[in-house]
């Protein structure tokens, strides 16, 4: 089976709708800024490394068209697009890091002609998927080395294909594993409010023959208490200079119970993923999210009564002290985290 | 607003149908053994304390039209419903408690003509409803006093009115220390897979008045970190001799996150669901209900890619080590748990 998540096809950005899964495998062709927009902020594409990529073709969608010839205009026109692209969600550090690369990208290549400078953003956004690409074996590689053969995995969203180019960071870990040769038990948790552990992990696990077990995140404790299962491993959306990561609301829940039942509590992540200059988790802006994703479910049924009051959080930050290790393209991180991450992620 | 979960009126069991909140208030009027069976079966009458009302008053249904006057037949008919209506759940002991005192009551009155040991048992089943309500006005009584005014309490799953016949064992706490002039704010996890949490707990705290809000399962432990979280109060379905407390899954996942966060963890439930015949919850059955309440929500849509696997048990056992107290008509029961629970409910 190969599944590709992100492309550049026909002047296009070609990517899987993902809100369309599990019931169908649907493209979309993205030529228009507003469009992609769209698709990053209802979540039609999603995933940190993923949405790295999205937004630097996104950029690039939006400067092909500009008219002119001068350094300036263009570069004003290239900043309002990259500041557009960037409010589209505020969590993943990939997507700012993403419009970062092809705008150092266009910087070195400022006394080019426009035309050229435009090649250069949409080069750079290839180069980012290929790097993407890379970085997922090379995470798939390091983790695989966590796993024993006929280990249970608990993991929770989606840090799989769909969130990446085309392999997945947690996810990935479980593929290198089985291509090893190493049988492995999957518990996805649903992943409430959407549903992207139900939705879309269940999805690629079973087609790439994982033996997967869809279950309520409420049923995560139970499991670990009754010794079923061996790791949790799940992806980040940003990870501070100290280790912090922020990942999917639920995150936290399944590390504090990985510490009681002395379980290991893995991240998976890119060099991407990490922000430096961000101390610790409390400084990680937060994501809330409408109620109606909540209250109703699959746009379908309102939930809860009418009149209640709903919060919506769509990530929660989990302290170092919880985790593990963070399996990266570099290798996997160890506490100490300020010191190590600095040692093998700083310049 | 009065809101009574089940009632006795014109010879039938008169129960509000909780299949059908929030959407509609909707009572069901039951005359019939089978439809009452297929009530606790499908969940329109659910919570502990309510079905321990609920099989009384379906044993007068199964054995009511017995049309004999032999106390050898009459017994044999009375074994048959007794077991029938104890098959329908197997976690919440008050279930086979109601059972057990209407069958206790019948033992006690062998001598008397079938149609007056008739009458027993609807006494009986009357009896058990009045002493609900005066068990739910006592748990709130001593609960109300561990809550200051403006504490913020989570819960999950409902353990309110619908759960008994007009209180509620955890939300009765709530209700008691708001009759008493506290602000009480509530979060109320949603408890998937059923909802219970959104479309039960939050629909009664709303209409009394309670400022609540709605919360995915997940958020929990991302709301005790930031603090805004006093208390945690469930009901439970099944209490071992040792304080281990059964009650629906996610509740173990939230006694876990209130250890590791240091907020007390209470357990609200009456003396009838005590199994001191139970040593600990590991001998306590667990229900596992049908993947498609997990894979489908609100019987709507499928939510799971086809072909996984899903594993949906009902409950969780949440250890006595994780309980701050536990809340019941005969005071609050502290550690140590064994002798405690001995000493307060033993005979």
């Amino acid at each position: 089976m190969n599944i590709r998540t992100i492309d550049w096809k026909n002047n296009k950005i070609k990517i899987i709708d993902q809100t369309k899964l599990p019931h169908k495998l649907a493209y979309l062709n993205i030529d228009k800024l507003k469009d992609l927009y769209r698709a990053i902020k209802i979540m039609q594409v999603r995933g940190a490394p993923a949405l790295g990529a999205a937004a630097s073709l996104g950029v690039y969608l939006g400067v092909k068209d500009y008219p002119g010839s001068d350094w300036r205009g263009f570069e004003r026109k290239l900043n309002e697009v990259s500041r557009y692209v960037a409010s589209s969600r505020p969590t993943a550090r990939n997507l700012f890091w993403g419009i970062e690369r092809v705008c150092a990208a266009v910087l070195k290549n400022k006394n080019k002609p426009i035309s050229r400078i435009k090649q250069v953003i949409l080069a750079e956004g290839k180069k980012i998927m290929r790097e993407d690409m890379e970085s997922c074996r090379l995470i798939g590689n390091y983790g695989a080395k966590l796993l024993r053969d006929n280990s249970t995995v608990m993991t929770i969203c989606n840090a799989g294909i769909l969130a990446t180019i085309d392999y997945g960071t947690a996810l990935g870990v479980i593929y290198r594993a089985k291509e090893q040769g190493k049988n492995i038990e999957v518990f996805s948790c649903e992943t409430r409010p959407l549903l992207q552990g139900a939705r879309l992990s269940t999805w690629e696990l079973h087609k790439k023959g994982i033996d997967v077990t869809m279950i309520a995140d409420n049923t995560a404790a139970s499991l670990m208490e009754q010794g079923r299962i061996d790791m949790v491993i799940t992806g980040a959306d940003r990870i501070a200079a100290n280790g912090d990561s922020a990942n999917k609301i639920g995150t936290l829940n399944l590390a504090i119970l990985c510490k009681y039942h002395k379980i290991p509590f893995y991240i998976a992540a890119p060099k991407s993923t990490f922000d430096l200059k961000i101390k610790s988790g409390s400084d990680i802006a937060i994501e809330m999210r409408q109620a109606s994703e909540v209250s109703m479910i699959m746009h379908k049924k309102l939930a809860a009564a009418s009149g209640a009051k709903i919060l919506n959080p769509a990530f929660d930050v989990t302290g170092h002290e919880l985790i593990s290790g963070i399996i990266t393209d570099k290798g996997i991180i160890r506490p100490p985290y300020k010191k190590n991450i600095a040692r093998i992620l700083g310049k």
